[in-house]
């Protein structure tokens, strides 16, 4: 039997329990990840299909977990629309080629999934069939991915994107379009491919004040989403503190928050809004006790609806996996008459 | 006459016009500034009273702010209970011996700053003779601080300082106490060679969730300001959206805002409180118009009465300087009756 708890809770259907996943659970801190990625590049598992697959169902064979999510990385898109991507040891991904000029944006080609991202479609197709569960599909929100595209990697302050945007204001706008449309694009052939929702990732959004947040970051989200139907669509953003109340203008069916909010004051601001989270990560570096209390006050705060159970943030690569386990078990055996 | 608008604001008092001084006014985006510390290592800068002087001078001969900020640094504090610090070009603050253990907090000495720290102390007497205007003196928050001293350096993710929290709680009680003590002192040293206000910089309260926040940031902020009195005590803390309404609970006379929280979502929340801040730094790379626009926005959603205008944020080393002459411009000469 297909086990729907995931929707149903993204839907704000009532549930037996909260549903758990966690963002990036397929990863370094998994034993079995490593001797997969051992001798390859994160590439290779992002484009082989039967990698893509094995890596995407370890957690769900260790931890039993209520969804999978498709392994991929959120840069596949600007890399399919022909900008050079590399993942370096130590330093994360690197664009050789980081958009500088008006010019540069133009040069991105129109995403053709079909053609450029098979290696994802093939492990979803496969991963929809062989789980009795929800499959998610995922990418990158617009903003951040042109944080990455034109810093050409990580950054703490993204100055050379900032500099872009009062540079060449129309440029950033047209480089913001396109990767809304093609994101849009991405996501449709994940539907398409059988995803049961999907995801959007604004993980810089929140370096933006709430001016350029709207009109940049929560535009460009909300262009994406208003090119997707059928399946819940959740946004998440990190550092969302500042613009809570804002989120649903997106247009998304549920909201994913970042460790830094309370779920109280989370349900408060966006009432029945279903939500997603937000265990701080680094709560798994706890002992189980601590565990287990903060994830009960986590699921006592969102209530017993429209729910679904998550870290704040991806898993940390030093996570011990025991951890996972007892995280995974205080959420399963959560009892709403203890609290 | 000495002019006193930044302390009046700071207290909520009436003003003429809206004060303004900027985080970081002393600093690499000034050629004066690159001059003096050209051939000198940045601790150098802090230690010498005549180069902390010079240094601190440059911006309000240059802007005329209506506040100068002794030049010094928020890591001197740790350096002086015995820890090994330098400044690395490229890297920023390095310690050679982060805290590691609960052995390594016992080592910390007991701070006094008359021995010490006299090239601030010194540096700041000077400026309160030679100015018209308040000069501040400032200190690093204990979380923040604690975070630098245990990592050894700045961090994406500060995953060492999380894990000494979760492995040696009473370690980091212990040293977050310890540091509490030492900035009161440090603060009450400077207000006692005449600083007329100070603040306390908590730049990584924000990576902690909410209820680790108010454990350990803001109890040891509170610790701090339980510990001076007779001068205004700020609050700045980035990325404080997700806990904007405990701020007051520090026990600090103002709040200063990160540029990520609007004004209005601020006096909303916080009322009468006086607030610093909170332009975006990123706004000074823009054109005139659009300087001028966000400044006056900030202005208006503030009110008149109990706003100090600031940066969200230090000042970053790319700002054009004539960026900061239309800034100060922009805020002198903003009329109510125009809004």
């Amino acid at each position: 039997m297909f086990r729907s708890l995931v929707l149903d809770a993204l839907k704000g259907n009532p549930v037996d329990r909260t549903p758990i996943w966690l963002m990036r659970q397929a990863g370094r801190y998994m034993a079995e990840y490593r001797a997969v990625r051992e001798g390859r590049t994160f590439l290779d598992l992002c484009h082989d299909p039967d990698l893509a697959f094995e890596v995407t169902m370890q957690p769900i064979r260790a931890y039993d977990l209520d969804a999978a999510i498709v392994f991929a990385d959120i840069l596949l898109v600007p890399a399919a629309m022909g900008m050079d991507l590399s993942f370096i040891p130590g330093r994360g991904p690197v664009f050789a080629d980081p958009i500088a000029s008006p010019e540069d944006v133009a040069r991105l080609t129109v995403l053709a999934p079909e053609q450029s991202l098979t290696g994802t479609l093939t492990a979803l197709e496969r991963l929809v069939d062989a789980l009795d569960r929800p499959v998610l599909g995922f990418a990158g929100a617009p903003f951040t991915v042109a944080c990455y595209a034109i810093e050409g990697q990580g950054s703490k302050d993204w100055v050379k994107v900032r500099r872009f945007m009062a540079e060449y204001p129309d440029a950033f706008q047209a480089l913001l379009d396109k990767l809304s449309d093609a994101t849009a694009t991405w996501l449709n052939a994940q539907i398409n491919a059988g995803a049961h929702a999907v995801q959007l990732f604004d993980t810089w959004a929140g370096l933006l004040g709430p001016q350029d947040f709207r009109d940049y970051a929560l535009a460009s989200s909300k262009r994406v989403f208003s090119q997707i139907s059928g399946v819940p669509r959740i946004y998440f953003m990190r550092d969302s503190g500042a613009v809570l109340p804002w989120l649903p203008d997106t247009g998304c069916d549920a909201v994913g928050l970042d460790w830094r909010v309370s779920m109280s004051t989370a349900r408060a601001t966006l009432g029945n809004m279903p939500l997603q989270g937000n265990l701080d990560p680094m709560t798994l570096f706890q002992g189980e006790a601590q565990i287990r209390a903060a994830a009960h006050r986590v699921l006592a705060q969102a209530g017993p609806t429209g729910h679904v159970f998550n870290l704040g943030h991806g898993i940390h690569r030093f996570t011990p996996p025991e951890a996972v386990s007892i995280l995974v078990d205080a959420v399963r055996s959560f009892d709403w008459r203890t609290i």
